[in-house]
């Protein structure tokens, strides 16, 4: 028997699973990634958690390990540059150390794209030929699955469509923009925006009881509990918010008119929410491009889609090498 | 010798080259279509030009025909839909005409696609894999050009990349949407914006006197002739309608980061005076996606680059068949 495994790079785990051809998950391991004791101690905590892995699936013949990881990354040279996320990571090659101790082939990915790969192989995304992943969590990231590939544009780097413009007279943005689409409908867009509408609300609100009081407790987790239990407030929010998130999602239909969409990230949990909104306003913009004709599709593999589509890279990988 | 004739079916004209396989022209026709006499005559009429090409280039083998229509086209049924620009063409099928009459294939595309293939082959694209043309006169059109094919969506739908939404706040449109591309940055967009201007101005401008007196004459080719000659109002209406401009442009690279933007279309005959507010507001969104990477091109074939796609659209065709 034959397995690859992937290995999910996160800001706080580094998860990790050996998928067989077929991409069935045979084993399983996670531990905290504790970035900041370095890059060296890092990579010999992931070393450890792939034998980990090799103890568990026993005499399998390992073909490859695949890597997503919190970004940015460098795919050509393998080495991940994000001191944000993984303090003191600038510039560390995670593929070499593997490839030689493991003497198979690495893949570097960055963990959206990861993410995507394993929806299309394993998850909502059916193996469908045109394919978005829209994942919503503390920002907005999007991944472009077309046959079977991941998109990539001038010289391979990754587009950054979670902050295309759609209110250019919105709040501005670390990414140079006004109104993009991560500052209007992202989590923290989610939180400033029920935020400010609790400061200038005439009496308390439920949501504030649930924050214990302090404004600046209130999340997106939060206002999707309240608005699930009836808070009037908390549901304005969510339907403002929702108004962005599906104007974001006409533009990736302008743009790339997929087969499927595929809603992802810890915000798109509470999805039914947003829901009768983003409909609404994508019916809305049935003129030119035909909306109806696009799926939307919750995400199914929440926090193995990594895993899977690292795994699946690895596949594309020794496929394209025979 | 061998060729292919490539036609370009507008509102008003129909024009017909032939293209050697290296895409040289070696000949050129064009006549009035007069869409209103009916479809039928309108077939006789580009079969009549195919003869007249024919007749230019003598005894040379021809290959097949390229038509690219205004659209909606329906390129499975080899049918054009379309009373707006074409009136009384609806369900009009103009392939088996052609390819019943000269025995050879016909292929159909929209006018956008012809264009920009016609750019790919011979143009301002430089063969280049991914490469975006946006046209902007009365509309706002743009194609993707992928690995030398154009991109389409779900069932081989063409996206609406003019209907992106780049300012939630703005004018509504037919598509739909409020504050889309073409409804801000499109000719008529410039058009109304200067008309709003001049009515608003406290002293009559040059702008006015060059419409006559008439501030419903003022068009984008007025506007764009009164920046040119140093009217400040007519100024300041191109350097907004740029930002917009701009703003759409940012998406494009944002969804689609490609090695090259190509424009066209009558109003990016002016783009001199357009270009320093695009390149300094696609510099201040150089944060996450690398902008500076993706080159601004003014397109290279004016009028010809339909016929020249089309013709290629049939080379695309026949290389298929091999």
């Amino acid at each position: 028997m034959r397995a690859v495994v992937g290995i999910d790079l996160g800001g706080t785990l580094v998860r990790a699973g050996a998928l067989d051809p077929e991409g069935q998950l045979l084993a399983w391991a996670e531990t905290p990634i504790e970035a900041a004791r370095g890059p060296a101690a890092g990579v010999q905590r992931i070393t450890g958690l792939v034998h980990d892995i090799l103890r568990q699936i026993g005499a399998v013949q390992l073909l490859g390990i695949g890597i997503g990881s919190t970004g940015p990354v460098d795919r050509q040279l393998g080495a991940i540059q994000n001191p944000h996320t993984l303090p003191t990571w600038e510039n560390v090659d995670v593929v070499s150390p593997l490839q030689d101790h493991f003497g198979v082939p690495v893949t570097l990915e960055n963990d959206a794209d990861a993410a995507a790969l394993g929806e299309y192989w394993r998850g909502a995304g059916g193996g469908l030929d045109r394919l978005v992943m829209v994942t919503v969590g503390t920002g907005i990231g999007a991944a472009f699955v077309y046959r079977g590939e991941i998109y990539r544009g001038v010289q391979g780097h990754h587009p950054e469509t979670g902050h295309n413009v759609i209110d250019a007279s919105g709040p501005p943005c670390y990414c140079g923009a006004c109104g993009c689409w991560e500052s209007l409908a992202s989590g923290p867009a989610i939180a400033r925006r029920a935020q400010e509408a609790v400061l200038e609300a005439a009496t308390p609100t439920s949501l504030l009881a649930r924050a214990g009081g302090d404004v600046t407790a209130i999340d997106a987790r939060l206002v999707a509990e309240a608005a699930a239990g009836g808070d009037l407030l908390a549901r304005q929010v969510i339907a403002e918010s929702a108004r962005y998130l599906a104007l974001g999602l006409v533009n990736v239909i302008q743009f790339l008119l997929p087969q499927r969409i595929i809603l992802g990230g810890g915000v798109m949990r509470s999805y039914e929410l947003f829901r009768p909104v983003v409909e609404s306003v994508i019916t809305q913009h049935n003129v030119m491009a035909p909306t109806h004709l696009v799926e939307m599709r919750p995400a199914l593999l929440g926090q193995q889609a990594g895993v899977v589509g690292a795994g699946y890279a690895v596949y594309q990988l020794l496929q394209g090498e025979k």
